[in-house]
């Protein structure tokens, strides 16, 4: 298992130059994709700390799929890797953002985000 | 307490034009902030079920404070406001997009971006 060393506190966790992510109680970190080039927002998943280490080794987007309970290259099966150009913490370092290179659709559905529908009170309409 | 249709199963939760939030086991949804005009990632947070509906319905970005234990209406203290111009759900509703016009800086180290910070193994750089 990677280990990375301990979440700091207030500030100095915000100002720190260390990676200490900050993994919840089921070691789990939010990772979000945007596109590189288009500013896009393409998904919200999930990693664990080998996910993490492996993201930023390899430079290929490997996330922890909860509902299999497995590390998860993106694009293993689809094809539909994300080459990672950047990856940032937030401030508190629970969360990352990963800014990529998408090939084909980030979404299951096929579609290029997964954020397709737009919510209003009551109801969600599909873009264009 | 805000209600809203429990999630639907598969394909037909990505389908689907109801609004069904799938929160996590705490009540929880992740909700990513981008600026609706630079299209910059600059935060993620968390929102119940109540902090959902009142972005909806007063177009202010509200959270649920996990460390405070309660509604949290960004910039309610500090000024830095979110004025949401959208608000989209991904494929199965366990994640929410906000589009927003960010006054101030979103972070609360007074940053523009939460996501200040470069990860590469070993080491954090900040931006310029």
């Amino acid at each position: 298992m990677t280990r990375f060393p301990p979440p700091l506190t207030g500030s100095a966790q915000d100002e720190t130059s260390e990676l200490r992510p900050n993994f919840d109680a089921s070691g789990l970190i939010a990772a979000i994709a945007q596109d590189a080039e288009t500013g896009e927002v393409l998904m919200l998943a999930w990693m664990n700390s080998e996910a993490l280490r492996l993201t930023l080794e390899t430079k290929r987007a490997t996330y922890w799929s909860r509902s299999r309970g497995a590390l998860w290259v993106k694009g293993e099966m689809s094809g539909h890797v994300q080459e990672v150009v950047e990856v940032r913490v937030d401030c508190d370092q629970d969360a990352v953002l990963l800014k990529v290179l998408q090939t084909g659709g980030a979404c299951h559905t096929g579609r290029d985000s997964c954020f397709y529908r737009i919510a209003d009170p009551g109801k969600l309409t599909f873009e264009d």
